[in-house]
């Protein structure tokens, strides 16, 4: 199959959180084009089933297709975790997650073989970070903590508050016992948390921000495969955002954490799909 | 219309906050047949628009009608403030919602006319609470809060906790200094931390659990149409539960909160409805 490599390419979250990938490939691959889909109306997948979020994974994946993208990065670590191993069999384009790139570096990352993940309840259960880095290093032991306050505590807009600290300090307290020297960041959200994480693990303790990692993961298979783009794209602008609901308030948070000026979401109804 | 006295009741919710409504109809109407429908996989309704709602809320009603019911109680604070008006015009049987009947009791129990009002942000935003207060009593001012942080408190399990208190002495800072002398707790999970809630607002204030005031009016309405179930449902269990996603997780919390043995609930796609 000969696809066009100045397609752009699909990035998918269950809200906003998947934001902070984008904004990776945008500072790393400023020659791609982007389309953007935010399942709004349905976040969060982290306490939905594994049927569930397959199902919603393959009706966003069919509206991707109908935008014309050359490769999908799965920006939602649930998704990544309970749904692309089985989608990417059932497609013929490119497809990358959020999970195994931020397992492959922390694997490469930890010296003593104790490495730690934060995460929604759903992806600590399924054990995909776990499973990865065993298939890189079986001797690193992974210790998964779910997490479930803190993704809405960043929607609260209390990245920097004394509650959260103390939500953070009481999640993080097994970890810190374990004596992990790696702390992967898995859910999107939690980049926007990582000053006060690092504060309450301390210096001895790496963070990995799988988000990173996903565009340089990204990076590096479009060029395998040549199908980097190789001109910027003129007279258009190069990023489009689609949401199943809410569109101004999701703009309104976009334009926060992106480093480009970004035009108004649409919003599109994702049953049809 | 000739309806069945001894057809179920309709009870709806985004997720299993509604179950506090259940609980208080089966507590005060013990011989009403009831079919609940928790949509867990859309969870929560807080933070999405009119639209979305309102499309969400048609769907569980045509599912509840293929169940024969003879009323529908729409459990779900946001749900009974951006849809109720529109679908009690669009259905042929009775359909109540706990913001009506929550702000009835508020607007007779206080007696400085100051009345608070804690909610999602969209309730909050939509003030339906401060409608209908006002049209019982203009004299009344209605101070709203939306607390987004004590859905997921609750869902932790953190009710009795020193970080769920400090959430909610900052959100109530400042329904105290307006000297408010009566609280609705405007969502479903709410008197699940009313125990919180009382210590932190003083003996003074008076709490207003729209779930239960909702059962009353229930069985007001369904007297007043000559609709109570005469008879005890025999040879039958008299409660069904239905939700869109993750049934063990609802059937284990559901079990945890109802005064009643339950049996497990049933999944189904509520997209085709």
């Amino acid at each position: 199959m000969i696809m066009d490599k100045e397609a752009p390419i699909g990035v998918f979250d269950s809200g906003v959180g998947g934001l902070t990938v984008a904004r990776e490939i945008m500072k790393n691959l400023p020659m791609e084009k982007i389309i953007y889909f935010g399942d709004t109306a349905r976040v969060p997948y982290g306490s939905k089933s594994k049927d569930t979020v397959l199902r919603y994974s393959r009706q966003i994946i069919r509206f991707l297709r109908t935008q014309g993208v050359k490769a999908i990065v799965v920006a939602c670590n649930t998704a990544s975790a309970l749904a692309l191993d089985v989608i990417e069999q059932e497609i013929d384009i490119p497809i990358i997650g959020v999970v195994k790139a931020g397992a492959r570096v922390a694997a490469t990352t930890t010296t003593n073989r104790k490495v730690g993940v934060i995460a929604t309840e759903s992806t600590i259960q399924s054990k995909m970070y776990q499973d990865y880095i065993s298939t890189i290093d079986p001797q690193i032991t992974v210790f998964g903590k779910g997490c479930p306050l803190l993704v809405p505590l960043v929607e609260e807009g209390w990245t920097e508050d004394d509650v959260t600290k103390k939500v953070v300090e009481r999640y993080l307290q097994e970890l810190k016992e374990e004596e992990i020297d790696t702390l992967i960041l898995g859910c999107t959200h939690y980049p926007l948390l990582s000053k006060i994480v690092g504060e309450v693990m301390g210096s001895g303790v790496k963070l990995v921000n799988p988000a990173y990692e996903t565009a340089v993961e990204l990076e590096a298979l479009l060029a395998q495969r040549g199908m980097k783009s190789e001109v910027c794209a003129s007279g258009e602008f190069p990023y489009r955002f689609f949401v199943s609901d809410a569109a101004n308030k999701f703009t309104e948070f976009a334009q926060s954490i992106l480093p480009v000026e970004m035009p108004k979401a649409h919003q599109i109804n994702i049953e049809e799909y």
